[in-house]
């Protein structure tokens, strides 16, 4: 079966059918606010935190699959009265369409309809900088006749706190609150409370009336796919007062033949500082919406946003190009795996339609190695990035296996103890120096375990990270796995009998005695790395050390890591040795010499542009490297 | 709106309309084993803890409303072959039915519908001792025409964790297992690691065939309204390997005029021992699913397991009897209400249709409390109840607010603090003492903090929980509040500016300040059932001491809770008086004397019948007590 293919020129991937084996999604946004979006409008929008600060709700494995999201409903009335309700984007009602595609490009997505004459487009994207969805929606009469129809917006707003939202209704059923002016609806559940800020949920023109009120809206035990209001034709301007706040908008529209009517609606996030938060008593100080929506009050400056959104993609697109002769290398290295790096650098896995988004924050290991994808393409937050996570590590080097991006603090219910995790930091910052040469980010004094008191320099969390894992080692002079190495399903130290319970954050057994060769391997991977910093920062002495610990380090692998044809995986808690000769190990290609991007380092940009090995920086796997450059010659452009 | 009425005689409520303003439901099962139980056929079902063991998967809060449950799709092929496709529990389909009716009775409902000459009951129970759900289902012929019915059963597993359940879709996206049988369908996700037992789902009859992939089922973004499968009229055998496992039967039934015929689908929880998990590789032991179903394999098997509970709820209902004028009170307090405080000493509010069954285990303070209701109906699990309550105490008096029904361990979650929380343990003992008499309870050996090595008598925790309060009084001798008292919202030392945190969790200020006269009235109310029980135990010291405590405390209460026309309510953390004068506060009526009972208690069981007031085991909220007594005459026929 075919959904869809790919459009080079435009960027975009076309899904040509909706009714795809599993809803198919973009990530709109590229700096705090974010949108997951699926090729039939569902999903839900988020600002910085996907558990924390949720906007609209959003029910994983849901029954239908993906109900929830960014809805129009049409009502087309004709001349003799009859009336057609459908859902442009197939979903939820699962209309039947004349036409239908799904464009996912850089940070947008546009949906595009029709049904009996009436043609519809929706560009969806989040504006660069600030925190709202954009859904500029185009209606078309592609017919002979006058058209009536009334349009019906719909979301469900999320009452914030997105895992207290799906299990604490003893509470949630009861605290709802929204305020409605104009064509504005504003959600601002526990706005009265502790919270600073409010969701928005408006339009550029003046409508014939709204509902927030969700069983208004629906009626008794109807689904998305039939909303009472929608199938009545006229909304009944419901305040909802606890139970489920939504938000819709009714707009009545008449199009003659050939005419089209665009609609730009804004779905926000609107902070006040603590001594501004009232306009009057109860009365949200709506400041904040205003300056939000003064910027997207008519279609032509949606568009510009959407433009300034394009240049911006192309701009970092043009960073690192790559042409192939196999079209589909040339795709995914030129584009889909940096725009996916882009994605998993701000999301960290966090939130997906397969992460439910409340469960994780985002990972140690894993952000380390997403800069590697992703450091060419806005330096300046893997700088940041690498910042934060640093801060999170403990004094003795060791790291919270997760935090949160929110408060960017160690997550406590994880913990630590996943051994390979310090070294990811040094890989982390020897491709950021790589990519920018900025050995200055060396000196930033960073926090260790998010205490001031305990800050040093990123050198010195560095010596920590490297030193970690010479100082804890086992009876084989082999890295202690702790809870796990890379491969966070083996647990050599963690049993547990307790269905459900975690074998991360079981009670660990300790041993003392169960190794990793892999987390060795990793270990040699990156250690050349530090001793090149060390060296190209005045530090020979130490650089010596760390390489002398390196060198030990092999030794012990050859020792008892090697078993003759592969390398062991590991020795157990009860010192037994894992995948010996049986099982096929990884052989560690490359990984006993410096990487050759500091070789290169000090030569000319020309020079640099001719290297004809793709850098790690591609991909966010590096073990994956020599299995592609082996395969395919790619030249880097630009 | 008229949507039922109660039919006393039968000890019914009987709902007349299917589509309720919300789902109204009974709570099946009076052990082990419970069932939510909507008049749609809406719910879910658990062993033991409604988080850690449910067996079918409930979205809460969810569009539409209430869909989930057991639910039977009847597929009508007239002679011409037309097709009628309906579900007569009304939900999920909303289909329009020629009659409706849904009885919630005493641990079971029953419902009963008809459309196009086909009558539909569905008798639905837990049957005493046993962990499952039987659903009688009975076809009635009404029409004058031979009937030809694909009947499709259908329920959708949880795997097992409520919570992980529904956040967690890396995981459980890949690893729902079943195993099928004739007409049995096994659902053993985890079994193969670290579980020992499963779910099962299973007819009485041979099956045409089954489904249990929950999309090859539903088909492509399909609501529980438009199952594929139903629609097309025929299973399609799938076997469910990850994803969403559900167990669907299909039964080809014919019945010419007049015939009946009547399923028994059984919806059960089995374990085995860990060493005899397996019939062969890959195969699960299913000696318990056999004894299970061996039981119910005819109607009148079933039927006979619904008369047995029948004849259980008369014992207890006959064990307390009201006669009264009003009609509504004898009801509420002849049947009602004890059967809601044997639901609620079950549930101890953990899983209704608004506690999601995730978030909070028992409460200590309201598991005791909901003994005063149900004591006098199974005095033998109050004992046990108390016991496991006393547990969780800690060693100085104090408790865990909170534990988990399966584990029986204090919740560290929301920890301790609730000063509130030691007395009712008194309260509760005492009310089980008058209740059974059984004083040999006193000397019963219990952990504190479930720790063995800590055990002491109860006498000894209901002396702690006794001088916990007289120990920790603030500057005018009045009891510290901790995080809170009765009320859980007046939290005089717990601030919060975090959005989303709780203010029962939120790290506690400790004024050494803020006291609460609502404990000091506890303690006066309960602490003369301790010195009653010291009396009464040959502790004659103990009773003077805690005596002169009292009246230490009424002191105080006098000297500085009472403002001249009202109780105060409280100080809070700043040493403020609140709600003095200004706010109306209950009275403490008859607190000071010791309750009518213990002078009963020696009286012969017929003078015992005479007493005019109720016994404040009526209702699970003493304070309502004389409010209650003083309105309405109670006589007490048995």
């Amino acid at each position: 079966m075919q959904y869809g293919y790919f459009d080079d020129e435009a960027r975009e991937y076309v899904i040509t059918r909706p009714d795809t084996p599993y809803p198919w999604i973009n990530y709109l946004g590229c700096d705090d606010f974010f949108g997951l979006f699926s090729n039939t409008s569902g999903g839900y929008c988020f600002y910085r935190d996907a558990r924390m600060l949720r906007l609209t709700r959003y029910r994983y494995n849901n029954v239908p699959s993906d109900a929830g999201g960014r809805y129009f409903y049409l009502r087309d009335v004709a001349a003799d009265g009859s009336v057609d309700v459908w859902t442009p984007s197939w979903m939820p009602m699962k209309s039947e369409l004349d036409r239908y595609e799904c464009r996912h490009g850089m940070g947008y997505s546009r949906i595009s309809s029709a049904r009996k004459g009436l043609a519809f487009s929706q560009v969806s994207f989040v504006p660069l900088k600030d925190k709202c969805e954009i859904h500029n929606i185009t209606l078309h009469n592609e017919s002979n006749a006058n058209k009536n129809i009334d349009m019906f917006s719909f979301i469900e707003f999320c009452l914030w706190n997105a895992n207290d939202d799906m299990t604490n209704f003893q509470r949630n059923f009861s605290i709802g609150e929204v305020e409605i002016e104009g064509s504005r609806i504003y959600h601002k559940t526990e706005y009265r409370e502790r919270r600073n800020h409010y969701a928005l949920w408006a339009v550029n023109v003046p409508v014939e009336g709204f509902d927030t009120d969700r069983q208004t809206f629906l009626g008794l035990y109807n689904g998305f796919d039939h909303p009472q209001v929608v199938f009545e034709g006229q909304s009944k301007k419901s305040i909802a007062s606890g139970w489920a706040p939504v938000g819709s908008h009714h707009i009545k529209v008449k199009l003659a033949p050939s005419e089209s009517k665009t609609f730009v609606f804004v779905l926000g996030y609107c902070e006040n500082p603590e001594d501004q938060k009232w306009a009057g008593p109860g009365i949200i100080n709506k400041a904040p919406a205003d300056a939000l929506l003064a910027q997207y009050g008519t279609p032509e400056a949606a568009d510009k946003a959407l433009a300034a959104l394009n240049t911006y993609w192309k701009g970092l697109l043009g960073r690192f190009t790559v042409s192939a002769e196999d079209k589909k290398m040339a795709r995914m290295a030129g584009i889909w795996n940096q725009y996916q790096c882009m994605v998993t650098f701000n999301m960290s896995r966090s939130a997906s339609y397969f992460e439910s988004g409340i469960g994780r924050g985002m990972g140690f290991r894993d952000s380390n190695q997403d800069l590697l994808g992703f450091v060419h393409l806005v330096p300046e937050r893997a700088r940041g990035r690498i910042l934060d996570i640093a801060a999170t590590q403990f004094p003795d080097g060791s790291a919270y296996h997760q935090y949160q991006p929110l408060t960017k603090r160690g997550n406590n219910e994880i913990g630590s103890g996943f051994n390979d995790d310090p070294l990811w930091l040094i890989c982390g910052v020897a491709a950021y120096i790589k990519e920018t040469g900025d050995y200055g980010i060396l000196d930033e004094k960073v926090p260790f375990d998010n205490n001031e008191s305990l800050a040093d320099t990123l050198f010195v969390h560095l010596k920590r990270s490297f030193y970690y894992t010479v100082t804890n080692v086992g009876p084989h002079g082999l890295p202690l796995i702790g809870r796990a190495d890379w491969n966070d399903c083996l647990n050599l130290n963690c049993f547990s009998k307790t269905p459900g319970e975690s074998f991360q954050t079981t009670a660990n057994f300790e041993s003392g005695v169960a190794e990793s060769v892999l987390i060795a391997a990793i270990f040699i991977f990156v250690g050349p790395d530090y001793v090149e910093i060390c060296r190209r920062t005045g530090r020979a002495d130490e650089a010596d050390h760390a390489a002398k610990a390196i060198e030990t380090m092999i030794g012990a692998i050859d020792a008892h890591g090697w078993d003759g044809d592969w390398f062991l995986r590991a020795y157990d808690a009860h010192g037994k040795k894992s995948a010996a000769k049986s099982a096929k190990t990884e052989r560690f290609l490359s990984s006993r010499t410096v990487s050759p991007l500091w070789r290169e380092w000090d030569l000319t940009t020309d020079a640099r542009r001719k290297r004809l090995i793709p850098s790690r920086n591609i991909l966010t796997r590096p073990t994956a490297l020599c299995f592609y450059s082996r395969r395919t010659k790619i030249t880097i452009l630009s």
